[in-house]
């Protein structure tokens, strides 16, 4: 299969693993797997979950020494012996050297690939999209835009009617205009969506399962230490690629931008199995998909530094400063190639490019601050709605027919978009228009102003106008639009295609800014008296700039989502690249933000991943009760004693039978059970091998063979059955707190370490376990009895 | 004293502190503790260094429990309690949110203070240098460009020349030219040097040594968990500001930017002991201190998004998410308060405010990148040559005479630096200039080029054009003030006054860009035939910016002195506003960094914060070595064996002599010496305390009572002294590691839940304690055995 089936665990000193999670709880569901069944190939790794913390360094630690399942490829070359000073060292230098340039090299592939591919991604969906509306006659492969970039009208209102390019009723009937040709239009448009759309869910659903969704809750997941086998797999890879350009190009309310993410991923942990180095250790895999994952957002907006912090605001779990460095590296590198291969045709590297040439004035804030409340507002109406249906659909049968979901959907987008103009066509393209000043040369219908006929201005700068019918009528129609993608974005993320949220929760704030925007400069011209207004908008002069207001919408709408603060803010300013307008839009996105928090501290992604019971440790959670150790620790009061070994008085059946008889993934060893004194873990795995192993190959090895894992075993008389030394399988530095220890520290040191279990003692006796699933319920079952926890951070 | 006096530990569990620093090791002299010697005040409070980590949050944890020494209001009221539902709840609720918003209040008075203070010290900076040079006769308090802004003259080199501004010779002589105007003028040029240095040295010494320097390696250090008492005081803040102003303005080569970051933490210092939740809590005082030091940059250089990077690349030890978002804040308040003052009368946020309209060329890497080469050289001369200088002051008769040193230094500088025009005036204007493309209204010696008369282009698009004399003259005098600021700033960097290196390293980065850019830019215009410069400079055109290759230059040098990568890209981004040539700068800055590990991995800060001997782990480096905790803890083989306390068999005297006869800041608890089982960890200070008030007020405690530390003491005879019961101060969850822990793994635990010591034992018996002192000469030997450890990332 993918070459996700290798990330085996190379080693893990320092803390173990050991899946306890039935420890005294009978049900042991986490709530909500249940959505990724009945798709096939969609089992979670669960026992597979990997520490993350200690050993995301080059070296192999320990590794070598605990052989048992290790290979010894695993242990990393770059540990320099301390001692040798031979010749050897030179050799040393060179590996050393050579293994610590593959992160750069990792970096320079990662971004040149998923540059590349954002690049084909955005020409085949500019294709494809308006492939549903008509054709290029001279060249069937370009797109409208291509095909009439050598017209040679002047306006851009004719340069878009250009001969070359033939809708489909003209091409079919020769009747360009009238009802007939209108009709068979919107029903080729309507075709051609569901066409792509079903061809979107069939290849998910048949190839890569794990291609659906925006990808970035489970990255976050895979981020925090838990590993989904296949999830960034080539299959998911090839398979997103395809129907991202597919589901986009079906004008479906969703965006590239999430999935992008998740291809670049993709594209990182295929490069990772190039290099043994990160192939073989998780820590430092993570380390490569953080760096990706800020390629992803690079390419996605054009926003080398937007990426990485998004990377390190949202998706990171973990992110010391050499990621930091290497993120920027990928993310730059993807940039550019994305803009060797200027998809857009404008040399530009940035999604939707503006410039304004007005400042903004203090009383403005009044209006930005509401569209951050908006913002805020629809953020948590958006996600209520969109968990409350995701919970529908696993619960009830919906979940059962994706197809029919994703051909209804799309059957009712195409239907309501194609009338209004505004949703027509691509969402991105909207966005854009929205965030653009109306200049001059402007042929939009936002831009019908009534000219003043004695104006003789630069081009830039156009003093306020009254607004033209044009205007009120792109008014109405956008606030229909807006209605529309409030209400079929919620049905739209989740389903079973890739599916961003960045663009349609752009597209709704931006609208909602933009009719703020517009409203805004009419009261400002044609009440220039009023109090408010009189000091910064003296009549003729340009004062508002409704662009500005879409903006800052979008960004609020984005925040209230996402909960994204500094990331995006410098996405913006990366797109707009003018430092004044960063108080708007931070004023917006921190507005939205408290808002937004106020009714549920979760973003999108965190109420996705709680909704699909995936174990992560929020880091941004804070555990501010006074419960200790001693009060989440297994076993419970009631419960069995928990499940260890001995050092030197276990038999080979006693292992046997406690392997049979619990589930859990490694176990305590204690010197004897009188005095509970711990001396190291032993994980499952490595125990059953280990006992294969000696069956097959060690003679004298029986059932009533005594394990030992002392550092000698006893000579025994002849008589006796060979004793099991298992000495080297034996974690010798397993992670512990005391039962005093307050649950406050040990969150912490769950989250820092990335500790899987840890072990608890009292005065250097065993006396429980508490692992990461014991954190998350205890954290859950604190905030539940606690409705004051409501904080604003 | 000053605030930090309160800099109190509020609550530790979890881990405690235990200066260990002698055990075994006689003479505990940290290397270069010497520095500080001689001057008053200066003492580093070493047995206060706190743990960081696990307790940043804002609940006093067990805080109540473990009286002993602290404050009841020490715990904060930020811990909704479980179980109360009653009306309690409404008040917690509103304490919490109030509480919760304190943060934010920090952070805007935080913004504003430091925005102030910067704009302040740029006014006051403005006037003093041209001070030096003459008076502005309309209101003295003018500076030069003030003064002539309402002159009539249209050219920038007339309006120079206003008759309001009079040089000193022609107001004292009445003769504006000759040779004794100019002697005259330089001579009042070197006195006022000497005079503004002579102060700010002068207040340096007498009321706040702590200001010289840049502060940037305290502040790195004080981050790390090391109170330095009265470093962030508000004499310091005081001095630091005044001083700063008069340094700069004497004309030595040093920058303000760092201690504008010294001044901002001391402002955040200050606003922090107005609320409780910060004055008492270590570890959320840190978090307000490093969003203070992003506040600073931001003003610095007007890169807001720039100082959240720097303080979080170069500054901060531990930065979560909520310290991001605040630290944006801070930062955008502190740019926008500037902006407001608008010190540079141009209405830009930022320093050095460059257009350029010309795109680079793939040819062009080649010089950046050797650009990148000749900044990492720089970096490593600098570094080498500034320590080894530092290093001689401490040890030699040198450090006795501060005052005398700077006063050499600035005669020296003032003298050498008259008569050259591109050092005479103040290294922020040189760089300013330096950065500048030539347009057609540059009146610059620089921008002398012969000029084609048929030209008829727009304004901004001139053609590559043949040098004229003054470039060539300009060329020879550059040379020589690159010399002049490489050698002098090595000797300035390090003296008894506030001083940053920021500048002056960008300085000589500007000269040799803006001389390699020139020179480039002739080679491409008289052979345009060349091969290299066929394909992208046709005669005519516009295709070589001197000033791109002086940023370039500029952000190569500073990344070789302080090792910063994406927050230098970042801001020299915000300071051009374009993301075309990020490419450029991050090829540079990669390049300069490289060079710069290759000779050593340490950039200035942490040079001097290894000169300085604080106790500071670096977070970046990376420890790959095999050996374990057991070769790294104390007692070693021969020592004697390790201070501990039994928990029912001490009596008060033993416990009395142990105090005197060790000093070690704490002590681990056993239940008996035979099983050497350990329960807990004491402090020092506790004890002292505790036996203190047990002797003066508790009846019948006496030389001989038993000290206990479990949870009940017997029932003794009444014969028997009364026992002293110490549970209260006892700490229940020390930190341990087993013995076989590799020390990977233990400096990785130190490093993230910031631990000043660590107990080890095996098979829960106590074996011994490995402090922080211990693991950073460790690391220091384990570098020093291992040449080979020279790593690229």
């Amino acid at each position: 299969m993918s070459s996700v089936d290798r990330c085996q665990p190379s080693h893990s000193h320092g803390g173990d693993e050991r899946g306890r999670d039935a420890h005294g709880l009978p049900g042991r569901t986490v709530p909500g797997r249940g959505n990724l069944r009945g798709l096939p190939h969609h089992r979670l790794a669960e026992g597979e979950v990997q520490r993350h913390g200690p050993a995301p360094k080059g070296s192999g630690g320990l590794g070598s020494v605990r052989g048992g399942s290790v290979d010894p490829l695993t242990v990393c070359v770059f540990v320099p012996q301390i001692t040798s000073k031979s010749k050897e060292s030179i050799w040393e230098l060179i590996k050393s050297l050579l293994d610590a340039w593959s992160g750069w090299v990792v970096m320079l592939l990662i971004g040149l690939l998923s540059g590349t591919l954002a690049g084909v991604i955005d020409l085949a969906v500019d294709w494809m999209t308006d492939l549903k509306e008509g054709v290029c006659l001279s060249a069937f492969w370009y797109s409208h835009e291509q095909c009439c970039w050598t017209s040679n009208q002047t306006t851009f209102a004719d340069r878009d009617k250009c001969p070359q390019w033939q809708k489909w009723a003209e091409l079919m009937t020769g009747h360009a205009e009238g009802a007939g040709a209108y009709l068979l239009n919107y029903f080729l448009y309507i075709l051609w969506a569901l066409l792509f759309s079903f061809l979107a869910v069939s290849l998910v659903r048949v190839f890569a399962p794990y291609a659906c969704g925006s990808g970035i809750p489970e990255i976050k997941t895979i981020l925090s230490g838990f590993i989904i086998r296949g999830y960034l797999g080539k299959w998911t890879l090839l398979i997103k690629t395809v129907t991202l350009v597919l589901a986009v190009s079906s004008g479906l309310s969703l965006g590239k931008e999430g999935p992008l993410v998740h291809v670049a991923c993709c594209c990182g942990n295929l490069f990772c199995s190039l290099f043994s180095k990160y192939s073989k250790n998780e820590g430092k895999r993570r380390e490569v998909l953080s760096a990706a994952a800020a390629a992803g957002v690079s390419v996605a907006f054009g926003a080398p530094i937007g990426g990485v912090l998004f990377s390190l605001e949202e998706v990171s779990y973990y992110f010391p400063l050499k990621t930091l460095w290497r993120s920027f590296f990928a993310a730059l590198v993807a940039a550019f190639t994305l803009r060797s291969i200027n998809p857009f045709g404008n040399s530009r590297l940035v999604l939707f490019y503006v410039e304004y040439h007005t400042p903004w004035y203090m009383a403005e804030l009044v209006p930005f601050i509401l569209l951050g409340v908006f913002g805020g507002l629809w953020g948590t109406l958006f996600i209520r709605a969109n968990i409350a249906w995701c919970r529908r659909r696993k619960t009830t049968q919906l979940g059962k027919y994706p197809v029919l979901e994703v051909i209804i959907v799309t059957g009712i987008t195409a239907l309501l978009a194609y009338p209004n103009p505004y949703t027509r066509r691509s969402t991105s393209e909207l966005i854009s228009e929205l965030f653009n000043d109306c200049g001059a040369l402007e042929s939009s219908q936002l831009c019908d102003y009534y000219n003043n006929p004695n104006m003789s201005r630069p081009v830039d700068d156009i003093p306020d106008r009254p607004a033209g019918p044009g205007v009120y009528n792109a008014m109405w129609q956008l606030t229909l639009a807006l209605i529309f993608k409030i209400v079929i974005t919620i049905f739209t993320f989740g389903m079973k295609i890739p599916s961003g949220l960045f663009i349609p929760s752009m597209a709704v704030g931006a609208i909602a800014g933009r009719i703020v925007g517009i409203a805004v400069e009419q009261m400002a011209y044609h009440h220039h008296d009023w109090i408010i207004f009189k000091n910064w908008c003296r009549p003729g002069a340009d004062c508002v700039t409704p662009g500005l207001y879409a903006m800052v919408g979008a960004a609020a709408c984005l925040g209230g989502v996402t909960r994204m603060t500094v990331s995006l803010v410098v996405i913006m300013f990366e797109l707009t690249g003018g430092l004044e307008y960063i108080v708007p839009l931070m004023a917006a996105a921190v507005t939205s933000k408290w808002v937004a928090d106020a009714f549920g501290k979760e973003g999108i992604y965190e109420s996705h991943i709680q909704l699909n019971g995936y174990p992560y440790l929020d880091i941004r959670d804070e555990f501010t009760h006074r419960t200790l150790a001693t009060d989440v620790m297994r076993p419970r009061r009631n419960d069995p004693p928990l499940a260890v070994l001995t050092q030197d008085s276990t038999t080979v059946e006693d292992v046997e039978t406690l392997i049979k008889d619990t589930d859990y993934n490694g176990f305590p060893v204690v010197v004897s059970r009188e005095s509970e004194r711990l001396i190291g873990f032993v994980q499952r795995r490595d125990l059953t091998l280990a006992i294969k192993n000696a069956r097959q190959k060690q003679d004298g090895v029986v059932s009533s063979s005594v394990v030992y894992f002392t550092e000698d075993a006893p000579q025994l008389p002849a008589s006796n059955p060979q004793p099991l030394k298992l000495r080297r399988i034996l974690n010798l530095s397993p992670f512990t707190v005391t039962d005093h220890t307050p649950m406050e520290t040990v969150v912490d040191i769950f989250r820092k370490l990335g500790l899987r279990q840890c072990l608890v003692t009292r005065s250097g006796r065993l006396l429980g376990i508490i692992t990461k699933k014991d954190v998350l319920r205890h954290m859950a079952q604190m905030m539940n009895q606690d409705p004051e926890s409501i904080m604003f951070n």
